[in-house]
């Protein structure tokens, strides 16, 4: 089996799980499930859910059901993708190769889908079958704060906005990754480690595999803001130049970027040495987001 | 002790616990948290915590800690205000006598803050102190379910904003009201019973009360929205009509529909009958949600 395969398949049972848990366009309101499922199913990639599902089986290869956990993943990213896309925060109308979602529905239904998103990921948690109450709580615990203020994606994105007049030094950059996209990535993977019943130790390795490879998913996604174009990334592409965001390359210059990036993903590799052959997705996933193009 | 020494002592408990869980306004990122707490800290009356604390010391009188549950719905409650006063939405500039939110700070840090709220919510009741994972995990599935799209308050305001252009018929007004703020206020009221033990005699005994008093709040707001002044209610009088909203008054008149309160208040009354007296203060609350002013 490839990753190719591990991706379809997985992202396949991802996809399903999404469509089981969230309510069919044709229940009332109708609009506003529609605009759930037109962020929901708009050609993600998955890589939350992936690294989810992969962390749980680098913990035991034969868990079972981490596809239902695993979309609460989704469902944060997708909620914060609607609402960051919205003209008083980044106005892009173009996300995934697709109009954003406001564009489609207005900014009211986008903002009530994203807060709709956002409430159905912790419904989803609360409510997954064959799942300890115990497990429930620390999965919800977890996801909670990695989506909030303190450290978390919430946070990051106030930094984010904050930090477009401020002077991009390395460490608000760190600042403001570690807690933008790096916390809902370490969450993952470490929702991933609790779902499948991680011990400390196995929970800790994958924490710190989860921090590596979300700063790495970072950095990469900088240097392809420069070196893409809009149509090979499905958004707009030079928006982070044109806003003076703080990024990798603006900090460190592209060669140095890259370089780091490489870093992350060997450092990455070395946090899973004592799970052997178990994390043999998690590697490659750490691989592909380094080496991807869009 | 009159309920006016109850509400005291009780919204103090609330505040003193929504003033612990929500983080510092000097804690990086400082805007976001002065957002949050310009809005939590607004002099909001706090009805549904005070709901249920009421509703677990019918179940059980000695109960301890219910506050710290109870703030997890004036967090939602105080997310979907400052998400409803947005210009996308209803567009309002005044709140509880005060610039709304987005106001003072920007609509990107209103939509922020409130994603915030919302996220707050979940991430107390995942850590309430003493208390079951099981409990915990009911009073998380309750609230999500009541902030949802379907029969939940989202899914109320989704009616509400597409009834605006709708033939205003008693069905439509049934379905916007028991969403909107039906679902909340009952949740209120049942997360109180799931966090005090209640059997689920009491817990669908209080459910019926929280039906009841859900109703008559609507039913007493489109009224007052209608006979009381901006000044009076400190938001902005007169915009249902204005709006061309789906309201009580509308449908049956400002006559009926204080009969239709009244008849309201007496049902849940009835609900209350095993109870006793330890439903001493749901009674008086509910009596107080029909005959307030504002």
């Amino acid at each position: 089996m490839t990753l190719d395969d591990f991706i379809r398949d997985q992202a396949a049972l991802a996809d399903a799980a999404l469509n089981r848990w969230t309510p069919d366009a044709t229940i009332a309101p109708e609009t506003i499930h529609k605009a759930m499922r037109y962020s929901l199913f708009a050609g993600g990639k998955r890589i939350r859910p992936l690294l989810c599902i992969a962390a749980g089986k680098a913990v035991d290869p034969n868990v079972t059901g981490i596809e239902n956990a695993a979309i609460a993943l989704e469902l944060i990213h997708t909620y914060s993708l609607i609402h960051d896309d919205l003209p008083a925060l980044d106005n892009d109308d173009l996300r995934r190769g697709r109009p954003t979602n406001h564009k489609v529905f207005g900014d009211a239904m986008a903002i009530l889908a994203g807060d709709s998103l956002l409430t159905l990921a912790f419904e989803v948690l609360a409510k997954l079958p064959d799942t300890s109450d115990r497990t429930k709580v620390a999965l919800i615990a977890e996801l909670a704060t990695a989506s909030g203020t303190v450290g978390g994606m919430i946070g990051g994105q106030v930094h984010d906005i904050e930090g477009e007049r401020q002077k991009p030094t390395a460490e608000l950059l760190e600042r403001i990754h570690r807690a933008k996209t790096g916390a809902l990535l370490r969450a993952s993977v470490r929702m991933g480690a609790l779902y499948a019943g991680a011990t400390d130790a196995q929970y800790q390795a994958l924490s710190s595999f989860g921090e590596h490879v979300g700063l790495a998913f970072q950095i990469v996604d900088d240097i392809l803001d420069v070196e893409q174009s809009s149509e090979e990334l499905g958004k707009t592409a030079g928006k982070d130049q044109a806003q003076e965001k703080i990024t990798f390359p603006a900090v460190y210059g592209l060669a140095k970027s890259k370089e780091m990036a490489e870093a992350e993903r060997l450092a990455a590799h070395q946090a899973l040495d004592s799970f052997g052959d178990a994390a043999r997705w998690l590697r490659e996933i750490a691989d592909l987001v380094v080496h991807r193009k869009s």
